[in-house]
Order: C-alpha cells, then sequence, then structure tokens
C-alpha cells in the first residue's frame, strides 16, 4: 500500500506515531511510504527509514528543492509545501498509480483495505468533508462561485495519481491562488475543495476521517459510540489547534493517543 | 509471576481484557493464573484456559465447593465469594510463596515487575491506599476500635502467602465478620483493613492502583498528568459503580480500555 505524507520536522515525532498506529493496525499489509519534504535533515530522513524499515516496511525520500516552485505564488504564513500534496503526481514515480495521503495528526485505530481498495477511476481523490452544518456551509458559501457542493478535508485524501497526472494542470492551481488569494485559509484544502470538488468521491467520515474534537456531536447526531468507533473508524483526526501530544490536550481519545506515542517513541 | 483472580461469569469478558493488557505490557513474564471459582461452568474455565494458553501462558482453576464455607458467616446481598481472596492461601499450592491478588475491572499499561519483586517479607500484604482526604478518612472512622491508619484499597493486593499460611486464622476473620456485620459496606476490602491494616506495606497509588475516576485529581494534586500515567502506571483502576464496558460509561480512559477490549476479544 503507497502512502504519501509531507512533513517539515517539528511534526516528526507525531508522524512516528501516525506510522506506529498505521503498522500496528494493518500488520499484514506492506506499505511503502513516500516522504516528501525541502528542510529535513539527512540525519532525520535515515532516522525515519530505520523506524519504517524496522516494522518492515518502505520509505522512499522524494527530497523537494525550491527551484520546484520558483514560479508558484506565495501566501503569507504558508510555505511552498502547501503545493506539496497538490502536485505530488509530479514528484511520484511513474509506477505508482494510486496512493493514500495521510496527515500527521492521525491515528489509524483499524484496518485501511477497505479505503484503499475502492474503486476511485473515475474520480481524482477520494476524501470525507465534515457534516457538521455549520462548517460546510461556510465554507461553500465562501467558494460558492466555484459551486463547491460540499467543503471536503484533505488530511486523508486517496489519490488517483494516474488521473492526476493527465488532467490536473500546475498553472491551474497557481491561477487559481492568485485569483483567490485573500479568500485562502487552509490553501491547500481551499484549492483541493475550489478546483476539484466534483471530482472527489466522497468517503465515510466517521470510518476514514473521524473529527476527534467532535466525539460528542458526532454521539448524538450518528448515535456512534465508543463501540462503534473502536469497532469501524480506521482513522481518527486530531483536527484544529489542539493537539494531542501538546501539554493540556484533553479529549475523547487522549488516553488511546498515548498509548500508542509511548509505543512509538521507546526506545 | 503468580496471579490471582476470583471470579463468576458476570465479569469473564472483563477478565479478558484485564488478561489481555496483562500479558501485552509484560511479554517477556511467564504468568500462572490462579482462578477461584464457584460458579464457572467447565466450558467457560476452557475456554479462559485457552484464551491464557494462546497467549503462552497458564491457568490453574481452583474450584471452591460450598462446603469449605459452611461455617462462615453470610452477609445480605454478598456471596461467600467474598471470602476467596481473603483465604486463598488456604487453596493454593504449597509451592506457591507469592501472588498478585488482580481484580477484573483493571487494565495493566506498563511492566508489574517493580511491584511482584518488592520485598513483603515483613508483612501479609502490599495494597494502596486511595489518598483522597474525604474517603480514607471516613473509613478509618468507621473502623475506629480497629486503629486501622489508612483504608486500603483490595483491588490490588500482593500478598505474602507463606507468612498468611502461618499467621491468618480463618475463625478470626469469622468473628470479625460477625461483630461487625452492619457495619460492613465493602465486605472483603473492610475485613483486610479491619484486622490487617498494620500489616500492610504501603505502595505507590498512582504506580499501582490509579483509580481512573479521579484523573483531575490526581492532575490537581499531584501534577501528575497522562503522560506520567501513561510512562509510569502500570494498574488503572476502574473503581465505582461506571465500568468502561458498560453503556454510557464517560471517563478518561473510556477509548484506552475499548482499545484493549476489542483486542481481547476479537476472534
Amino acid at each position: 500500500m503507497n502512502i504519501l505524507v509531507t512533513l517539515n520536522s517539528s511534526y516528526i515525532n507525531p508522524l512516528k506515531v501516525m506510522f506506529k498506529s498505521l503498522f500496528i493496525s494493518n500488520s499484514e499489509v506492506d506499505f511503502t511510504i513516500y516522504l516528501m519534504h525541502s528542510s529535513l535533515s539527512k540525519e532525520e530522513v535515515a532516522m525515519l527509514e530505520n523506524f519504517v524499515q524496522t516494522e518492515g516496511n518502505t520509505l522512499v525520500e522524494i527530497p523537494i528543492h525550491d527551484h520546484y516552485f520558483a514560479d508558484a505564488p506565495i501566501l503569507k504564513h504558508y510555505s511552498k509545501e502547501m503545493y506539496y500534496r497538490l502536485l505530488a503526481h509530479k514528484f511520484l514515480p511513474n509506477d505508482v498509480e494510486k496512493i493514500l495521503y495521510l496527515d500527521p495528526d492521525i491515528l489509524v485505530i483499524n484496518k485501511l483495505n477497505s479505503l484503499y481498495d475502492m474503486d476511485i477511476s473515475e474520480y481524482l481523490y477520494a476524501a470525507a468533508y465534515h457534516d457538521r452544518a455549520k462548517v460546510n456551509e461556510l465554507n461553500k458559501i465562501r467558494f460558492k462561485e466555484y459551486e463547491v457542493e460540499n467543503y471536503y478535508n484533505s488530511g486523508v485524501l486517496l489519490m488517483n495519481v494516474t488521473k492526476q497526472r493527465k488532467e490536473m494542470k500546475e498553472q491551474e492551481i497557481f491561477d487559481f491562488v492568485n485569483e483567490n488569494k485573500k479568500k485562502l485559509i487552509l490553501p491547500d484544502q481551499d484549492i483541493i475543495n475550489g478546483l476539484y470538488s466534483k471530482e472527489i468521491k466522497n468517503i465515510d467520515e466517521v470510518k476514514y476521517n473521524f473529527d476527534a474534537r467532535f466525539y460528542l456531536y458526532y454521539k448524538i447526531t450518528n448515535k456512534i459510540d465508543m463501540d462503534y468507533i473502536i469497532e469501524n473508524t480506521a482513522i481518527i483526526h486530531f483536527c484544529g489547534k489542539k493537539k494531542p501530544w501538546l501539554k493540556n490536550y484533553t479529549g475523547k481519545f487522549h488516553s488511546l493517543y498515548k498509548y500508542f506515542e509511548r509505543e512509538a517513541l521507546r526506545h
């Protein structure tokens, strides 16, 4: 199974926790992990490679040099890393036809086969949108001239790399950024939604992109309880600013996150 | 390592969860588990034996027949099982010199060696008391004529079986029950405290008998946070009526418990 991550140094530990949870929960799968980055040191990459190999999987480094994005428009507060997951198809080896992008602020607690094996031949992506009326509506209004039907979360993205190579144009993305500079809040996510919303296959957010902040919301509206999540949710996503590896985090999955963190970071 | 459990059928699943967490967190230890019971079916015992053996450990059944406790006083709402952990030394094989009794409403998340290897040659037991002023004080007052210094929790009891065989008298226990019939609330725990409080070596409650209900209390008073617990606490004890395997449980270790439960009960 191909996994894509894009990273800067400050997320190395969370990334290891995500990897560990991925490997524990999918122990029968061979993973090839593609790591796109521009700022990791050789030692950091070697350490990650060793970590992934110890678990029987493979890490492929894709170092990104500045000149690749020389023409790309820049947004205040955002580095050019915002383009990595959008343009990954330009950097991945030709034989990669499908890949699952995962944010590092994620715990994988069940098997991913049913997601990965999904037929997305007619789509550029598969992703989930977080169906809490306010958030989704607000983001649809923000990009209403692009007829965004649902505002998808880009933290879990199954990518049809073959189709992306054929259809996605770098210039189209740069134009979109230039036209919407003032409007972009989460630039990579906004771009995917603004340009490709209709070419995204919708996947079950509870199974594949469970927003950890909204346990009670899901519980009340969908009657989804902890039993259901532990049995059925594959991906818990710690969206937002409060992260489970930071001090003073409180949240329903705090103890579970810390347990995996210990397993990932112990020597 | 010798482990003692006493059980009726309604706790079989929690017991398996406790076993699973014990084995995962102490994978290098060979466990011999002594199971005292009077009501389990042959099938239930065989299933538990198989469960324990699959993990490379040994289960020894100690069936208790009614006539063993023919002379024992009975308390309303309590079966004679209340005597099992008190009088285990009478039923354990002679070569068992030390054993760790564990309640089934427990998760073991770290190694137990430091507890098990503790020198208790001068004591009958090692146990922790829950140092929340009100609870401890109230229970000390309840048994003030017995000069109870601390009211220990009997859910985690390291037992000096050799010394217990020499010094503990069945009749003394029955007399205590008869004298205090109206006063006993948690009979086995009350008996241990009433009769043997001074012969209990005090162990760290945060490490070896962390009361899951009081996460916030420990956090505020002892500055113990989730990081500390995941690194240092060996035993999380789900005391009280709200159990993590019941519907509508909410608690700081809910997700972690459910994760272990899934691992224990999946086929």
